[in-house]
C-alpha cells in the first residue's frame, strides 16, 4: 500500500491537522524504507469516546491507509495499579475483568474508525506484568530527577508546593518503555504527550533502537470552543450519541469552530475543504458546510441512512417554522450537575414562575428540543445548547455549564 | 535479660556516645514492654572493616547486652542492581556469590564484636527479590518527590545543577521498606543517614505499624582528628590489622581525639572513663589512659595476649630510649598512593638527598617505626604516622595525606 502513494503525499497526510512531527527528517527516511508500526497509547478507563479522542483514532486510520501497522496499546499495567495515593478517588485500581471489559468497549468503539484487520491491540502488562522490581529500578536509573522536573506540569506542581507523589515520575518512564517493547517507529499523542513521547525517543536509543518519531495532535475544543472537549464539562459530541443528537449539536457550534473541527476531524480531501473555504469566502453559506460535515460525522458512526434523516429531521424542524433560527440564548452557570426544568424556564423568563412552568409543563405546552415534556421533575444535566419552547412562540437556547 | 537492668541505667547505656533519639518517649514505652527487635542495615560491598564501622556494632552489642534482639541486615538487592547508570564505575552490580563471600567476610569481622547467638543475619533480597514491578511503583506512591528533595545531599545536587538519577529516590524507600518488612522496633544508623531512617518511619505507619525509634550515631573522625575515618583517606585502623599497627596507631592520636575515641569505641562503664577525665584534669598524664584504651581495643580483635604483648612492645622502645618522644613532625601531602622512602628522607631533612638516602639505607641506617629498612625501593602509602629514623640520633614522625 505505501508504494502506491507518493512520499510527498504520504507525508502531507501525515502532517494533515498535526501540531509537531519530531523529526521530520527521520519520518521521511522510515517512509522511505516501508511499512512503520504507529503506537498510540490508550488509558483503560472509561472508553465513552467522545469525537475529542477521535483525532488520535482519525490519524491512526490515516497511517492505516497508507499501509501502515497501527498499535492501539491499551495501559493496563499502571490502571491496575491505580492511583497508590488514594488522594485521587477517581483513580481506582481496575481488575483484570474490568481491564477486558473497558477494551471490549473501546473496540466496539475505535473499530468505527480504524480498519480491524491493520490494528493490533497491546496491553503493556504483557511486559510490565512479569517485571521484577529491580528491572524497574535499572529503568528509572536512566533519567534525571532534573529532567523529569522539566515536564511542564510537574515543574508547575513543585514550584507550587503541590505534591508529586514518586512514583508519578515512573510512568513516563513505563511510557517510554511500551515503545522499547513495541519497537514502535511512530508514536501519536495529544500535546500534552510530547514530553512523554519523548521520553519513549530517549529510552529506545538507551536500548539499542532507532528512536522513534513523535507526531503530536491538537486537542479538540469542545462546543463551546473555548475549553478542551470532555465529558465533565459537558460539552462533548459522544460518538455512542443517537444521530439526532449528533447532528443538532454539530450544527450548533460557531462557523469558526467549524473550520477547526473540518481540520481535525474532517476525511474529506484537503482540496475539497479548501474550496469550501473559498466558497464561503464569496458568500455561500457556511451553514451548507456544516451539514455537509455533520452528515458525514453522523454517517461515520450511524451509517449514511442515518445521516440522511438526522439532516431531514433537523430541515423539517426549521422549514416548518416550528423553531426559528433566532431566538434569546442563556448560559446557565450549575453548583451540581443539574438543574430542574421548572427553575431553568423561570431563570429565562420563558415562564414567570416555577408553578407557571409547572402548569405549562401540565397542559403539554413546554418542548426541549423539540421534544414535548411531560414529567414535571425533569432536570436537564448539564450541557446543551438545548432549544426550550413555552406555548408557540416562546423559545430560548440554553447552555448549562 | 532486660529485666535485670534498671529503665533508667537501659536508656542511659542505649543513648551513650549517639547523636540524637528519636522519639526517646517512645523509645521508654518500648523498653517497658521487653525485647525489642533492632535493626541497623550494612552495603553487601567491600566489608573490610575499621573502627569507623564500629561504631555502630558496638551499639549494636550494647543492646545485646540489654537483652534485644539485632538484626545485621545486609542490602543485598540494591548490591545485586549496583549503579545502572553505570556513571560510577566503583559500584558495578555484584552476583550472588560475591553477596555470599563478602556476608561470610563481614560476619568474620562482626562476630569479634556482636554474640553471634544474638544476631540475626538478613539478607533484604528475601523480599525485595521476589516483588514485582507493580508492587514497587505502589511503595514509590507513598512519598512526594518534594520530600525526597528535602535530604541533604538530594537538594544540594539539584540545586547545584547536579544529577540525581530517579532510581537514587527509590533507595530510600527501599531502605525503609526493610523496616517494615523486619517489623523494627529501633534502627540504627549514622547521622548520615537520618533521612532514609525516617523514611523508614513513616513507612511503617503507612503499612500500620508502630514506627521504629531512631538512633544515629556520629561517625567517627580518622587519626587525623579532621576527616570522617575512611580507607580511601589513609586515616583508619582496620580491625584485621596486625596488634602492634592498631597500637601504635592509636597511640599517636592526640589527647582530644583520644576521648572522642574513647566515647565512641570503649566498652569500659561511664563511672570509669569519667574517673579517667578528673584524674587527667587533675594531673595525670594522658598517655597512661591511651594506653590502656590502646590495649582494650587490641584485645577486642586480637584478645588479652595480644594486647599485652602490643604495650610490652611499645614501652620497650621508647623506655630503651631507641624512639625519643618528642620529634619534628611532617604532614606530606600525596600526589599518588605511595611515595619512595629515600624522597621523604630527603623532604623531611633527615638526608641532604635522595642517594644519601639510599647510602644510608645500604649502611642498615635506617628505620620506619623501628623496623630496619634493607629495601632502597621501598615506598610508604599514604597513612601514619611513620616514626623515621636515619643513624642513632635523626627522628621525624611524618604522616602522608
Amino acid at each position: 500500500m505505501a508504494q502506491m502513494h507518493g512520499l510527498e503525499e504520504s507525508l502531507a497526510e501525515i502532517k494533515r491537522g498535526s501540531d509537531e512531527l519530531i523529526v521530520e527528517q527521520e519520518m521521511i527516511e522510515r517512509l522511505r524504507r516501508g511499512a512503520l508500526r504507529v503506537k498510540a497509547g490508550f488509558d483503560p478507563t472509561a472508553p465513552d469516546l467522545h469525537l475529542g479522542h477521535t483525532v488520535l483514532l482519525n490519524k491512526m486510520r490515516q497511517f492505516q491507509l497508507l499501509g501502515h501497522h497501527v498499535i492501539f496499546l491499551i495501559g493496563d499495567f499502571t490502571g491496575m495499579i491505580g492511583d497508590p495515593t488514594g488522594k485521587n478517588a477517581t483513580r481506582l485500581p481496575l481488575s483484570p475483568e474490568q481491564i477486558q471489559q473497558n477494551a471490549g468497549t473501546y473496540k466496539e468503539q475505535v473499530f468505527k474508525i480504524l480498519d480491524p484487520d491493520r490494528t493490533e491491540i497491546a496491553y503493556n502488562s504483557a511486559w510490565f506484568g512479569p517485571m521484577a522490581a529491580a528491572d524497574l529500578i535499572k529503568l528509572a536509573a536512566r533519567y534525571t530527577v532534573a529532567r523529569m522536573l522539566e515536564r511542564d506540569d510537574f515543574g508547575k506542581r513543585y514550584r507550587g508546593g503541590l505534591p508529586i507523589a514518586v512514583h508519578e515520575f515512573l510512568y513516563p518512564l513505563v511510557q517510554g518503555y511500551d515503545s522499547v517493547a513495541l519497537r514502535a517507529d511512530v508514536e501519536l499523542g495529544g500535546t500534552d504527550q510530547k514530553f512523554n513521547l519523548l521520553v519513549g525517543r530517549e529510552l529506545q536509543k538507551d536500548y539499542g533502537q532507532q528512536p522513534q518519531c513523535v507526531l503530536t495532535m491538537p486537542l479538540l475544543e469542545g462546543l463551546d470552543g473555548v475549553n478542551k472537549m470532555s465529558k465533565s464539562l459537558g460539552n462533548y459530541v459522544g460518538i455512542n450519541e443517537p444521530p439526532g443528537e449528533i447532528f443538532g449539536k454539530l450544527m450548533s457550534i460557531t462557523d469558526d469552530l467549524m473550520w477547526r473541527y473540518i481540520d481535525l476531524l474532517s476525511f474529506e480531501p484537503l482540496p475539497i475543504v479548501q474550496r469550501w473555504r473559498t466558497d464561503v469566502a464569496a458568500g455561500a453559506n457556511p451553514r451548507d458546510v456544516k451539514v455537509t460535515f455533520a452528515k458525514e460525522i453522523v454517517a461515520r458512526f450511524h451509517g449514511h441512512q442515518a445521516a440522511q434523516h438526522a439532516e431531514a429531521d433537523f430541515r423539517a424542524r426549521f422549514a416548518q417554522g416550528q423553531i426559528p433560527e433566532q431566538m434569546p440564548e442563556h448560559v446557565i452557570p450549575l453548583e451540581r450537575d443539574e438543574l430542574a426544568l421548572t427553575q431553568i424556564l423561570r431563570a429565562t423568563g420563558l415562564t414567570s414562575s416555577s408553578s407557571e412552568a409547572m402548569r405549562m409543563i401540565d397542559q403539554g405546552g413546554v418542548r426541549v428540543d423539540g421534544e414535548r415534556v411531560s414529567d414535571k421533575a425533569l432536570a436537564l444535566r448539564r450541557g446543551g445548547p438545548f432549544v426550550l419552547q413555552v406555548g408557540k412562540r416562546k423559545f430560548a437556547r440554553v447552555t448549562l455549564t
